[in-house]
């Protein structure tokens, strides 16, 4: 353990910095909010996630301008990778949670944390879990969240198109529930997002074919980075083309433009 | 109409500008994205929504530090109103698409424009009935679109709690059904968000009462406004005390600090 300010055996681990989730929008580093890029100048820990997706670089190349700024200035901080095992072993989560925690708090003891995720920090993000985690310890543990410009908000922006609308319902699934589920969904909301399309792509797709929904369907995939890729013909997508960071804006009520 | 570096009738309303559709965030001009900043600095006009809710003038409210920034440099921005009654009256409706059509397309054949509205822009905004009201002129209208922070995320954000995780189902409600339609959601939904929740309060909070779930709710108005007001005891509040920029956020998985 390096040096710190504090010590945090003699202290029993005071915790004298704050810890800030926060979401860096959807990939283009001009959709962080100003909030979220002054604390990211000033933190001396970022701690970014880890996983079998390649989310947490991506987060990490949103604030890329950033990072490079500070090392121009000699101010680099410390980056520290928390790992979030896709597993549903409770040994091999419950070490991760503690070792996440420990290196979260050592961190804590020392000064201010920031912790980065793509999109918004509360929706589908790995911040959650890491609250779950640190929820045992949370009365003590000061936490400020940043939201960020969610994936689907920016998806609706580059189509150009109304999401929600006067009383249409909005559905949001993760898209990792069956056909018929799915399909339940899309028969009581106007409007459906599913996230993350890429397991269940050929699927949905048969769904929205079977149910004259094609045409009001459009596909995004790493929206606001240089591979973004949209498309209202979803017959025409190759399957093996559909990346993890993709989601489907299906509107019942159909399009401005078509 | 004043001396522009274009005359519109020559040039048979040649567009020279950009629309820009700006979504300003829930409030707090912290949460303004860098983009939307850096184009609110530079557009020579900013339309601005009027309409029985003060939202038009909320949005204000965020960009007014960039509007004093503007005016300090002797270049305040042109501010141009657009007026969306709120009526079903079809006459009414589409006299004010037309004025809002002409009055936008006035400031685009001169330079460029944008239009602010709190939240995202396209979720739930009159930026989606302006863009309805002008698609019959849309392809030869470039528009380009800033999302912005929903009220819904900010709102876990103060709540420091998880939004969705992890195969949790999302459904978004503007709160303009009745109970029934409301209790059908909530049966096949892990999380509910009801929008503007004002007019139906009393409604919702006997259902959820009803259902057990006033513990797993979470009522949050006027978010990163100095008004704000955040409560997880909906039993408690004063049934006038509901503004209009308020909503629920229901767990029914519960919250990870009671």
């Amino acid at each position: 353990m390096e040096e710190g300010r504090e010590n945090p055996e003699e202290k029993d681990f005071a915790l004298v910095g704050t810890l800030y989730g926060i979401g860096v929008g959807p990939g283009d580093p001009e959709l962080l909010t100003i909030k979220a890029a002054r604390i990211l100048r000033e933190v001396p820990v970022i701690a970014v996630p880890t996983s079998y997706s390649d989310a947490g670089s991506l987060a990490m190349e949103v604030i890329a301008p950033i990072l490079e700024e500070r090392a121009r200035a000699g101010r680099s901080p410390e980056i520290v990778s928390l790992l979030f095992p896709m597993t549903r072993d409770e040994g091999i989560l419950r070490k991760a949670r503690e070792e996440n925690g420990a290196l979260l708090l050592g961190a804590l003891s020392r000064g201010d944390a920031a912790f980065v995720a793509l999109g918004d920090i509360l929706f589908y993000s790995t911040f959650g879990n890491l609250l779950t985690g640190l929820s045992s310890i949370r009365s003590p543990l000061p936490v400020e969240v940043v939201p960020g410009v969610t994936s689907f908000a920016a998806a609706a922006g580059r189509l150009v198109e109304p999401l929600v609308q006067g009383s249409e319902r909005l559905a949001v699934l993760p898209a990792v529930y069956d056909p018929a589920e799915i399909e339940a969904v899309l028969d009581r909301f106007e409007v459906v997002v599913l996230m993350k399309i890429n397991k269940v792509f050929g699927e949905v797709r048969d769904l929205l074919a079977r149910k004259n929904l094609l045409d009001r369907s459009a596909f995004v995939a790493m929206v606001g980075r240089p591979e973004e890729r949209i498309s209202r013909t979803l017959d025409r997508l190759p399957p093996g083309a559909v990346p993890y960071m993709s989601l489907l804006v299906v509107r019942k009520n159909g399009w401005l433009t078509p």
